[in-house]
């Protein structure tokens, strides 16, 4: 499948150039910090120095992203891997409430890698970050067997705006943005032969022709978009009471804030919003897309609780921004868990989220991360 | 050979245990943070939170260790392989001149690690966090090939008071604590059988018996010292014009302060403070102990430069903290770089740093990192 983005191979490797040359590289690469990121010193000290302005705390989260753990060169590019290890981690800061501003990375870098993907990689996090008014402020770079991404961002939010997972309480309606589970399917199809493609344009809403279709979905894993706007708008207007990223899967990170909040969540089936195409997508590959929706499925979505007198807003809020803000259901008082229900109210096993370590997982299996 | 701080095999493995599991046995080891760190949030949400207090700048690192690369599990204990992969980032707080106040951290753990090896390393990176009054105040759990460590370390400094490596004016005088040199000395005789320690003990200036030199000399490489007090006293006081860390060697680590700082750095031979073990366990191996104290070798001594006025301050610095601190050299006009001068003033060729992607490098070569 054609990568948009620069290949993995080709030309001279970063072994030729060696570090200092490579971190030189890299520094000539970054544009200058925009003010309001506050980077006092960037690249190119022992570390960076950054202003967070009185009455705001700072922001900090870091998430690692290992070849063949999180993705594979086959089906990402060299570019959207370093905008994805950022997303990832402005994602965190997303579901903070916060101002993302600055980010350093640890790249771990095969020798034999060529310069150009470590370049596109490079431009991938560097665009990624500024996208969102960050910067890249600094790093180290070391030899490894596989590549590393390691980014930390920082970020800045008002003291006490902060969104937490521990603030839901009973009478909160849950949401969520967009349409999770459309990473899990792109991944359990990434190596199908084009006639699935051609199946699901005969038989979805998708007017698109089957190659578009295949990238759009391959697109839904390799570049996420980090609900920033969304974060801030939570934030500023106090409309969630807990918040969370959809990195685990929508009942895996529901499960943190249950747990965080001490409150039992029950959602509605029916309420689930469902991707047309992967409703259509399903039956052709014999998954039940509620598994895409309620398991493992690394979208970076915004979930988060919001109390009765804000829900309108919450709704205004995607209008506004023109994301889907989906109520799917309700914080109740229990024990701390995750309940989906079916039309009738009876319960459907709650799905536990993915768990990183666990022995049990396929060898293609969604690449995810935790958080503590 | 013995390794004190717990061992890499034996009990349970942490795929039994699960990601999330061991997140939640990890955050019951971290002890509340001090007040002083200023960490509003700690582990359990998306993202960490700090207070910055008004007139100070955020101070912030990251510099990743993996195995085989960075450390080897025959010649460091989990309990050190964590308590290092702090150092080193606290080493470049104290090289900004930088109180430590909180630290994340990516860990990549094979799945049939140890949980026992896992709680030492934490216990580790807790602990000397500790040490010097930061928290462990967040991080994430991924599967890997090799073990995995990414620290970032935030501080706080002074604005205006953070030492760069870019202030660096001629006539100032270049300082350096410690005898660097040792960890690469040790590195270098990781493999020697019993008979070189007792040929050491017995031609050497040390008392002790062989076995305790060999274990004082793998501690040179185990178990470094972040210079934090030294970094806060050049800070506080306006010590230091310029300043680094030593994670690359002598000649490699000035060089960086040569180029940003636009000067001339020239060392004298003589003046170089070569521990004396080092002295009488070069011959034994072959060896100029020149070669360990100049060239590669990341002991995380603190590198400095001062003006004239202040430089019999930075020595009594040393006699207040019981550290050697040693003037070896002079900064001087002219174009970036480093030269050792021997008594009669002639050039002795400058050594390069330790380029981590090198090709060259030996397969049990120096594990370093560069910073960027």
């Amino acid at each position: 499948m054609s990568l948009p983005g620069g290949a993995w191979d080709g030309g001279p490797a970063v072994g030729d150039l060696g570090e200092f040359g490579l971190i030189a590289r890299i520094r000539e690469r970054i544009p200058p910090a925009p003010a309001a990121s506050g980077v006092v010193l960037g690249p190119g000290d022992d570390a960076a120095l950054l202003e967070v302005p009185p009455g705001w705390d700072l922001v900090l989260t870091c998430d690692i992203q290992i070849e063949d753990r999180h993705f594979r060169r086959r089906w990402m590019s060299p570019r959207e891997a370093g905008a994805r290890a950022a997303a990832v981690n402005l994602s965190d800061v997303a579901a903070m409430g916060g101002v993302p501003t600055a980010a350093l990375v640890s790249l771990g870098l095969p020798p034999a890698l060529p310069i150009a993907a470590v370049d596109a990689m490079c431009e991938g996090i560097v665009s990624e970050l500024g996208r969102h008014g960050a910067t890249l402020a600094g790093g180290n770079i070391s030899a490894s067997d596989a590549i590393i991404l390691d980014v930390t961002v920082a970020g800045r939010v008002e003291r006490g705006r902060a969104l937490r997972r521990s603030g839901a309480r009973p009478g909160d309606t849950v949401l969520v943005t967009g349409h999770p589970g459309r990473a899990a399917a792109a991944l359990a199809t990434l190596d199908a032969a084009g006639d699935l493609w051609e199946r699901l344009a005969a038989s979805g809403p998708a007017p698109a022709p089957a190659p578009e279709l295949r990238e759009r979905f391959r697109r839904h894993l390799a570049a996420p978009s980090p609900r920033v706007a969304v974060g801030r708008f939570l934030a500023e207007n106090a409309v969630a009471s807990a918040a969370i990223d959809q990195s685990d899967g929508l009942t895996g990170d529901l499960a943190h804030i249950a747990e965080e909040s001490g409150v039992r969540i029950l959602l509605g089936r029916s309420f689930l919003p469902i991707d047309p195409e992967l409703a259509a997508l399903g039956p052709l590959v014999g998954v039940d897309p509620l598994d895409w929706v309620l398991g493992a499925s690394d979208d970076y979505e915004m979930i988060f609780t919001a109390p009765a007198g804000k829900v309108d807003l919450a709704l205004a809020l995607g209008t506004a921004l023109g994301i889907a803000v989906t109520p799917i259901g309700a914080v109740v008082a229990g024990p701390p868990g995750v309940d989906v229900l079916d039309a009738d109210g009876a319960p459907i096993a709650a799905r536990e989220g993915w768990d990183h370590l666990g022995r049990g997982r396929a060898p293609e299996g969604p690449p995810r991360d935790g958080r503590n």
